[in-house]
């Protein structure tokens, strides 16, 4: 996918950096978790041009990361959902929120809440329910936005 | 660092990605934390060039993920240290480690074993040691090749 200058290197996380390493892919990754799997919707969300995001989509599809799955005929439309391969990938990107969450928030707190579905705890940094301590995967969270509270309106 | 197109997303995935969203930034952290910390051993370990390098240094550094030290006067030479934004992305690097000793392993295994220093454990997919079951973090550890096995001589 990226070109090889490393194929030299007997490493997993270079191997694995051949097939999200640059950050549209694991933009698109990010999405596509969050439910964004069309192409049209991808590219209004993400604000990329569509000849990168179709480029990007071969690739993850080609590595088999993603799978294009028919939603529509006449004409046919296909949609992104995660492989095994890429639903695998959560932690990495959990681990990569957390990361973010601590050093890049706002004073309006983290930007995004993961919360246990049902449960109502948060994820902590070990990818851990803070209020049960089951360990965290993706099927069994719910991601929602983080809203700023709004100002007090003058009365 | 990266251009920002995407400056009016507020997600936490983004804004790391700003900061380490391509392959040479996490090759470097890797390395970094590898031990591998002068200018000239890290040019050698990841074949790049003199000006790839000294840019990606400098954006980790003015990003705070690394500090540049002092080791020897006349002439002055320093080398990159992580600073502790730099040492909480373990985690992240070690979640992709493990998806690609998942997936791209050779028959021989994975090409890094992450050991838990003192204990002899391993470190497993939850990032825990698989002999006591603590949670591990970068400085808990240490980090080895996993020879392949040479093959048989014929006698």
């Amino acid at each position: 996918m990226l070109n090889r200058t490393y194929d030299g290197q007997r490493c997993s996380i270079a191997r694995a950096l051949e097939v999200v390493g640059e950050r549209w892919s694991l933009l698109i990754i990010r999405d596509v978790f969050l439910g964004v799997r069309r192409f049209d919707d991808l590219q209004q969300s993400l604000g990329i041009t569509r000849s990168v995001l179709s480029t990007r989509l071969g690739c993850l599809t080609e590595a088999g990361v993603l799978e294009r799955k028919l939603y529509q005929t006449k004409p046919d439309r296909y949609e992104y959902v995660p492989t095994r391969q890429g639903l695998d990938l959560w932690p990495v990107l959990m681990q990569l929120l957390k990361w973010g969450d601590r050093y890049y928030a706002d004073a309006d707190g983290p930007p995004r809440i993961v919360e246990h579905t049902g449960c109502g705890g948060r994820m902590d940094a070990d990818l851990c329910c803070d209020k049960c301590g089951v360990r965290l995967h993706g099927r069994m969270t719910t991601t929602y936005l983080n809203k700023p509270k709004p100002a007090v309106a003058e009365s």
